[in-house]
């Protein structure tokens, strides 16, 4: 029975319980999220680890005059519980539902609203400079990753903290794993202080814990004096000095007293940048998800057939191919921001383990690092989701495409994307890509085809993208052997007249059931697999507008500059104006969470909604035919 | 008479030389420097910075097999004189010349295309992953300077270079500059090293000026343990020995004879990620770049009315009207990446010190940094290049304006940029901010509209955009006083019925001046000042769109995803298929360097350009009749 909790409706109920209480509570809450997450999904071993953390936070500050900033936001589940949204967590990342990370939306305490990784010292030290040219007095904290800590972002931010001089408290969560291992100079930094007893006595329950603590309040008056003083015991902290900024740890990030004790320090005798560097287990608590962290980070869907039998998801395809052709090709090298396990790379990594880079959260660094594997005559596959290439933008003009090189981009979690919502939807890529001149802009419509399209790939000296869902496969069967696809070519799916349904990835197989319905109408739709996005296959559309006065595009992506903005761009550069083209996209707003199904109900991006615009655009007299 | 540099056909003709004859080489190339780049434009200070350095490296190092990387490029200029581009030096940045910057269709002495900074690293590391898996043995030297390695992407690149483990020189190029004296953290640590004389002995030409260069070859055998010997001398070390790269230095960057022996140290010793900290003088050599380095960096156009008036340019009408506006809205705050003398800020700097930020090389934390004040109520204007924007791209999306926050983006060098080339033309952003929801995006005509608009941000509780060109302004009178423009507005600048010429920002006067010639041919054009690309106004579009027949739309920026295709789409959505639209804007290239009228010319995008498409999309029958 969840007493305690039970009894919070805001942050204001825990300021007088007792550190049992609290541990009490603690434990509550982890019975919570794993009844809850382990039921609607979502990222249980990141919200586990940060159970105390939370309730610590929420004891010694005071939200929401105080700004807490989750980093990422996935771990900020035990916040939500205690921030009044205790009734509707079990709604959790369904449609309607709490969302899966923070969101200024959804309540008073998200200061700042998250999802992807990096940003939250940035946000943090603008709320910061506000409150002091405001001559205001509140706090500002930034929980943030080991992982995320190493995002160019947060980087940038690190070094611009002293210059800027504001009061603000950094929490660095030292959990060895950003999704995957964290991999780089920092996290060996983290780890050699978290692996050596020498630096880290928390958990032996010692009284002279951190260093600081018996010091007190004179640690802070003295400064420098006393930290170079206890440098030798708490040593590697130079990096963050370095910084600029005040550095205390590492402390046990389960241990609900030493974090009060360590936040309150901070809170009042700090008065410049503050990193409390705190060390927590992700998963701590529940065994399945401590064991396996990466496994219970997120939870990939289950591909079955009506007849149970196990269909592959597009990642795994990818990662099967990806093999196949690195067996293949010696030249293939795999380049991941830490995310070889969303993109299922485990068995590349296994029989290639000097062929597969795992950069790290640094979307911006493994682009580049690509195009100079490029210049030398090697083939890198950049596998990244959607959303987070939004990061490497830049890059892939300036550094891939501006130098026409060789370098592959396999977009996972393309399109609709579901629970995750409005962050991590993948609605951008095809706009986005398609305005960077010599890319080769591509989605695939089955699992067959991208294996072919990477293939293809391959064998193409220029710069490529594919682009792939969130999803399992449509269970169609796989060629033996790749095959080249003619870059630029669209395929006729079926034949027809009254309408030509255009439909991009994802989108053909809704296509295809819409022309059933729409024949079983008495309508005749031509279904087309617009599977280049970019070049255009010019000569089969402009064929077919000009005998076909009606075309529906299909595309997971917002409208403007996607695939139905090309198509639509083409027929007025070609003077074919009698033509009718209805877009079907996303509109021009952020795509809520909520399962993938309910999204494209909503956004007429399944069979329904196509069925419903065609018999819209088509004329009224043909539809009263039939 | 340049007697040696006339003998130099490429570096393998430096190799005999002695220190002396470098040394003169070094005068003469100072001397060929000032003299093409007074005239030509370009970055002067920055390139007469290394010419020792880039004599070192090609006496060291053999280049094509060695790769040299020049971080952002424009200091590759003496490097361009010894890589057998010396008799066409004369044409830097022209049209059809030697580009401003490195480029690998120009050289096989440029092994990576630069542009914007903090790439070197990264494209440098891929290549040194890819020399080991071939099992080659070539060096490869990135030179970055102390303002690009602040940068997210290189921060990035330096936490995953012990990870690599690949050998590879990276030579830090300190001069205490980016663009504008480098901010932060490690800036700080730079200076230390650079002015504190126990460190830095070079400049009093002793025999140990080094730490480590009577060590000799010791140093590398016995690495760690030596090197902390010597750490009491040259202390400050720690940040990149935490990044698990050798460090050596500081060197005087204008001693050859130093800069030799450090980098043949480093190539015959060193065996993992090394880096070689040089101090320079940006400017050295020429008593004028030397003392306004910045200044010297790039040279604004000077604007003057054929009356010899002075005309201000866009982007000090910009500055002005920042000024003016954070007199009266003290929320109001600015926020510069390194770019406070391009975006011509110092007028509100001297006035409010306090209320401009420039936080260096960090596009993506300059984003959510303004994002984090204007969730406390402030108002930030980021203030941009163009091309240095696609840096902040997910920014905007994911914190920005996700969000709906209150950011003004003042988006400077939109369009044909000119001389800097491919690297930095602002032609993606009308599409790439076009297909992000709640962004407000728009163009002023002139430098009058420019100050509306930035007042018309202020007012405006969400995220604007403001773009406009780097130019003169069109010399119009400034009202006294501020006005709102109605969001989502057009103007109709001209009547007429036979075409509508619809046109964005800078293009408007070549519309209107188009439509001068056309109405002399008989012919009665509409214009159409477009200024919101984003919300389009449909009512006026759509309203033109059905009494006249044939449109243009004229934008600098790719056709893909901006205005025209925006309006294109527009039409179709409300059905209006018997309407011709001709989209003027730049096709699916790169485009390179030139002045900006020659490159309108080019692409079409003056008013003979307008001229020639109206004319053509117009029908034959009503040709004949003007």
């Amino acid at each position: 029975m969840p007493e305690l909790l039970d009894k919070i409706n805001g942050p204001a109920d825990l300021k007088n319980l007792t550190i049992k209480q609290l541990e009490k509570l603690a434990e509550e809450i982890r019975q919570e999220l794993v009844a809850v997450v382990t039921v609607n999904g979502g990222h249980l071993a990141s919200s586990l680890g940060v159970v105390e953390l939370t309730i610590a936070l929420h004891k010694v500050f005071n939200s929401p005059e105080d700004k807490i900033i989750w980093d990422v936001g996935h771990q900020s589940y035990a916040h939500k519980l205690l921030t009044g949204r205790k009734e509707r967590f079990k709604t959790l990342r369904q449609f309607g539902g709490l969302s899966g990370f923070t969101s200024r939306d959804e309540s008073i305490h998200d200061p700042f609203g998250t999802g992807h990784a990096s940003t939250s010292v940035s946000a943090a030290m603008g709320m910061a400079k506000a409150r002091d040219l405001a001559g205001e007095d509140y706090n500002v904290i930034a929980v943030i990753g080991d992982g995320a800590a190493t995002g160019g972002m947060a980087l940038e931010a690190f070094n611009n903290l002293s210059y800027l001089g504001s009061k603000l408290i950094v929490i660095l969560n030292d959990n060895g794993m950003s999704i995957s291992p964290t991999v780089g100079a920092l996290s060996k930094i983290f780890s050699k202080i978290r692996f050596d007893k020498r630096y880290y006595r928390a958990s032996e329950k010692s009284e002279r814990i951190l260093g600081f603590l018996p010091l007190g309040k004179k640690v802070w008056e003295f400064g420098d004096k006393i930290k170079s003083s206890i440098k030798g015991f708490v040593m590697p902290t130079t990096i963050w000095e370095e910084f600029g900024m005040a550095y205390m740890g590492p402390i046990d990030g389960h241990s609900i007293k030493d974090l009060e004790r360590a936040l309150t320090q901070a809170r009042d005798y700090s008065h410049k940048p503050t990193l409390i560097h705190i060390s927590t287990t992700k998963g701590k608590g529940y065994t399945p998800a401590e064991g396996d962290a990466v496994y219970f980070h997120g939870v990939s869907p289950k591909c079955k057939t009506e007849e149970d039998k196990t269909i592959p998801t597009y990642s795994e395809v990818f990662a099967q191919t990806i093999l196949k052709l690195a067996r293949q090709e010696p030249k293939l090298v795999v380049i991941t921001p830490a995310m070889p396990e969303g993109n299922c790379l485990s068995i590349v990594q296994s029989e290639f383990p000097d062929r597969v880079f795992d950069v790290g959260i640094c979307e911006q660094h493994a682009v580049t690092f690509a195009a100079g594997l490029a210049t030398q005559g090697y083939i890198p596959v950049v596998a990244i989701y959607s959303t987070f290439l939004q990061r490497s933008f830049d890059q892939i003009i300036h550094d891939v495409c501006l130098q026409d090189l060789h370098v592959i981009f396999a977009i996972d979690r393309g399109g609709i994307v579901g629970d995750d919502g409005k962050t991590h939807q993948g609605i951008f890529d095809l706009s986005y890509l398609s305005l960077i001149p010599n890319l080769v802009l591509s989605a695939p419509k089955d699992e067959n085809e991208l294996q072919h399209l990477l293939y293809t790939a391959t064998q193409t000296k220029h710069p490529m993208a594919i682009r792939y869902p969130r999803s399992c496969g449509t269970g169609i069967a796989m060629d033996e052997s790749f095959r080249m696809i003619p870059l630029g070519t669209s395929e006729v799916l079926k034949a027809g007249n009254d309408v030509a349904i255009m439909a991009v990835g994802a989108s053909v197989p809704y296509a295809i059931k819409a022309a059933d319905e729409l024949s079983a109408k008495g309508i005749t739709p031509a279904v087309i697999n617009g599977r280049f996005v970019k070049p255009l296959d010019s000569e089969l559309l402009l064929d077919t507008a000009r005998r076909i006065k009606y075309l529906i595009t299909v595309e997971e992506n917002v409208l403007s500059g996607g695939f139905g903005s090309s198509v639509s761009s083409l027929l007025q550069e070609a003077g074919l104006t009698d033509v009718r083209v209805k877009m079907i996209g996303i509109p021009d707003i952020y795509v809520e969470h909520g399962t993938p199904t309910i999204l494209r109900e909503k956004y007429g991006l399944d069979s329904n909604g196509i069925v419903k615009e065609t018999l819209a655009l088509l004329p009224q007299v043909k539809r009263i035919h039939c």
